[in-house]
């Protein structure tokens, strides 16, 4: 049994292999950029009128208005002192612009510009290269694409970006007891509904559930399931079957897969029989069989590996600092994540939290964590995980 | 002009015309429910093991083992007191079952067991109905399809649920200094970014955009395609064309469509010329042309929109309470979204914060809000929103 810390080291110090893309920058958004990307030119690439309004060259009350500068309009325009053009906002200011006035604090009459404010100079321009130089470093490899970061790669006329490929994941469900939801439940039968939530899990982040199925407690169909799933799969997810009494078994048909254990039972709960392993530049967990273990594991370690996978420069889910709304006290050694709720202020853990437990995890947006034993009152800081 | 609160308001305030559907569990990940789930029966069915290990009855050191009780097994079986079965995790316990004792705390030995501990009455069993009772109501109406609420479902056997539908979006974007990125740009042009921006923002949220395109700031041009696109979307998304210069334009070309103006400019900023219209069961946003004015519009004002329209029962992003690393003063009476990196404890607000600058937003995770001037010391309580 290693701790939680290890288990996060083991994840993050594996050598991955990864493959690149060329993608369009309309389907960019939640990959995480290969390489470094540079401004191909000062942004903004002219000096620019931040408002609808006037150019004007020199301070004064009056000014001659002498034209109107549209936006888009590419021609070289100049200014005399005492003239005004009219102007529109990110239209290139033309040459002895000393400010822009906006069209609100401005009166006009027979081409005759009536300013009702002080000027001050360089007022409402946004100077060439403000927000980025040529050649400055916009992103470094690893940088989430985000929807600001496809705004910001679009307007720097890039229209396909270099990316990380993603993992192909697919999911095992073990188990002889349970049944697909849908079909008619005997006594003593349970619906088969963590590769469900595995697979929602993964859609949420921006990963494919490639394929699942259902494999009954037979040797060696789990074996041949795993080969051929392992064959072409870069994360293959099993779950249940590997508390106590199933570890030897699935453990056994990993072996003979010539995948390799890198840690088996972390020092947590909910989700402490969790098997890590590898293959080559494929990786396995396998996960226990409670729905909320089965869910936290992912969150805490699966999410983390996929990440990685996908070329990450920083993984994990939000983690925050937040007040509790309510004493609690929790008496065991092993640390704990609990469900969880956090609205504006405060962090509330909720009833139920038992690891067969997924109604406190579906009504709650996050997990609290107790590294041990522990005793707060209403309001003190505790650590909160965002899921 | 009207405050952030009113615009919130008016769009929390639209009566909507919902259309539902039924989903597959598989697909129904970020989808809001339109009906109540009620539990078809107790969950967990049957009074089962929380453990691999023993069932065993009567509370003694030794126990005969007269039996195995497999997950999934279905077959009623029965303890006499003294006696035990190997049981495993999810098996339905034997009638008479005192209690479960982890196979780690146990020693068999010739068909005797062994126990290692204390056993306390009813110890790891998982009675019938504990987690949810036969009729109980599981999610109300508007209820949003988490991973673990997905789990949840499927564990009642549920494969198909009906979700409210979610809105056919499209963007038009108007500007003729605007090009697509990927062409080569002419001294005064820029490349347009902002619709990139926001079908990312889209599909962040869980939205599809159906359809985009560029129009010239031809008024026919415009008006048409406003006609075209509204006629099959259920929300339409302007971008640029927004501002003073150009507002009339648009306004005109939407009155002329059918659309009634809800709002024009919010006392905010960025973002300030904000227009919000509808025609029947149809919404339009016309949003600044500024790359992080259009942005936190779509954060603040539009995705509310989008949820509502989903039938969510919550709608608008994380709000968080958390404490700023740095002292800053804000002098402005318009309230501000700055843009923020949240890390595990504290929250920074980013250089570059101006409306057409969308880098610092790229960079960060967070929009910090003050309400009107204000100047607080290191570790003060700021209000956060997470993007």
């Amino acid at each position: 049994m290693i701790s939680i810390e290890q288990a996060l080291k083991i994840v993050e110090q594996q050598e991955i292999e990864r493959k690149t893309s060329d993608v369009d920058l309309d389907d960019s958004h939640g990959f995480y950029l290969s390489e470094k990307i540079s401004s191909p030119f000062d942004l903004p690439s002219f000096d620019n009128s931040a408002m609808d309004g006037y150019a004007v060259s020199g301070i004064y009350d009056y000014y001659e208005i002498v034209g109107e500068i549209a936006a888009g309009d590419t021609s070289e325009k100049s200014l005399q002192s005492g003239e005004a053009m009219r102007i529109f906002t990110g239209a290139k200011i033309p040459s002895n612009t000393t400010a822009v006035v906006m069209q609100e604090r401005t009166n006009e009459e027979d081409s005759v510009l009536h300013v009702d404010e002080r000027i001050s100079e360089g007022q409402h321009i946004r100077r060439q290269g403000n927000e980025l130089a040529l050649g400055e470093t916009v992103f470094a490899p690893g940088h989430l694409i985000s929807p600001a970061s496809v705004g910001l790669i679009g307007s720097l006329g890039l229209n396909r970006v270099t990316v990380f490929k993603k993992p192909d994941v697919r999911i095992i469900s073990t188990g002889n007891e349970l049944i697909p939801p849908g079909e008619s439940k005997s006594e003593g039968q349970i619906y088969e509904s963590n590769s469900y939530a595995l697979q929602s899990a993964l859609n949420r982040f921006g990963f494919e559930c490639r394929e699942k199925t259902h494999i009954k407690d037979d040797f060696s169909a789990v074996k041949s399931g795993i080969a051929e799933y392992l064959d072409r799969s870069d994360v293959l997810l099993l779950s249940g079957g590997i508390s106590v009494g199933d570890y030897d078994f699935v453990k056994q048909a990993l072996e003979e897969n010539g995948v390799t254990q890198l840690f088996y039972k972390i020092f947590q709960k909910p989700g402490k029989p969790l098997y890590f392993g590898r293959k080559e530049n494929k990786f396995v967990f396998a996960l226990p069989g409670n729905p909320a273990s089965s869910l936290t594991c992912f969150y805490i370690h699966v999410l983390p590996l996929l990440q990685r996978f996908s070329g990450a420069a920083e993984t994990g889910l939000q983690r925050l600092s937040i007040p509790i709304s309510h004493e609690f006290e929790y008496g065991s050694e092993r640390p704990i994540f609990l469900k969880a709720h956090v609205d504006n202020q405060t962090v509330s853990i909720l009833n139920r939290q038992s690891s067969s437990m997924i109604h406190s995890m579906a009504m709650g947006n996050a997990l609290v964590f107790f590294d041990g034993p522990k005793s707060v009152p209403e309001g003190e800081i505790v650590e909160v995980i965002l899921i």
